[in-house]
């Protein structure tokens, strides 16, 4: 593509960088943030800026939150003892809206996939198995999707937490196998929380 | 959505904004920007900000533009009794690409749209309207996408300039009709530069 201004060309080049959207979509984008009123720039670029330099991490669950420890873990009318794994927080937001669950989560941060490079060390593991050796949790749910990369993760935890004296579960697969958790509906996710089955059990209906 | 941080839900609010961008694909371009170094998120946001402070628009074309009179206008070697008349920069980029124009653009910035809202005093029309009629034009192409708006478009400039003596055309209808101009292959937006068409002519086939 060749632009008429280095102007256009930087933006264009900076939106294309995320994933999904290409050069063509990139400029659509930044011809309509021409047309419309500068705040509109102005007040994207700020919360982009303040987002990516403020944001904070739970010190304990390790969810996206604006205090060190977030709402949910600060919650005493909340099951500490009962910990649902999960990959980010939109799984969290999803499994919340369900109102299903009442104990607190574990945000992993990713699932182990050698192909995009992300090894166990990247994630979150160690201090959640750190809190189960710590006799803190009487129960621990999988939830993350059920691909390959989400079982092996499953099962790398699993082999760490196995001789402890938990319960290990994950969450009812009426959700299709290889479907993404986040994209699933409200009522499907709920009773999958509610039907949850032993890590053991699902682990020979494979 | 509830979020547990009004960091991400300002950010996620923002983006979603643009069109043809949701709440969840927002959400999703926020997590992607929180994992990768902060410098891209301050590479992104710098360059939306600079493109809407400081772009400028060609005085004579109104093509986006780093100086007040663009690269094209300011080329001795162009015909400037040749104009091409288009929508917007995409369309420029599109055509310059063919390598077929050797003429210069009008950039109207849209087109007729009662819909939409836009009429003919939010488009670039009477700049180039008084070009033809201080003598400074020979001949007029047509270059907007051939729907409803485009159609509505091309007559209510015509109008304006049907008594001047210079010849009105429109590029060759090679290009299906609904079709955006942006996204035609080069061979057959070239060719319906070369093969344009006297607009009177293009108004009894219709
Ligand atoms: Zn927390
Ligand atoms: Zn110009």
């Amino acid at each position: 593509m060749e632009f008429s201004s280095k102007l256009i060309e930087k933006a264009v080049n900076e939106i294309s960088q995320l994933p999904g959207i290409g050069k063509r979509t990139a400029l659509r984008l930044a011809l309509h943030l021409l047309k419309q009123p500068k705040d509109q720039t102005v007040f994207l670029s700020q919360a982009l800026l303040s987002m990516r330099e403020d944001i904070q991490y739970c010190e304990s669950c390790h969810n996206i939150s604006d205090q060190a420890v977030c709402e949910i873990c600060s919650n005493s009318n909340r099951n500490h003892q009962l910990i649902c794994v999960v990959e980010d927080i939109r799984d969290v937001m999803a499994i919340e809206n369900t109102g299903q669950f009442r104990g607190i989560y574990h945000v992993l941060g990713g699932k182990i996939s050698p192909i995009d490079g992300v090894g166990p060390s990247q994630l979150n593991i160690t201090s959640l198995v750190n809190k189960v050796k710590e006799g803190l949790v009487s129960e621990i749910i999988f939830a993350l999707s059920s691909t390959m990369e989400g079982d092996t993760t499953n099962f790398f935890i699993y082999k760490q937490i196995a001789d402890c004296d938990i319960i290990v579960s994950t969450i009812a697969r009426g959700i299709s196998v290889g479907d993404e958790l986040e994209y699933a509906d409200e009522v499907t996710l709920g009773r999958s929380i509610l039907h949850r089955v032993p890590f053991e059990k699902s682990l020979k209906n494979n």
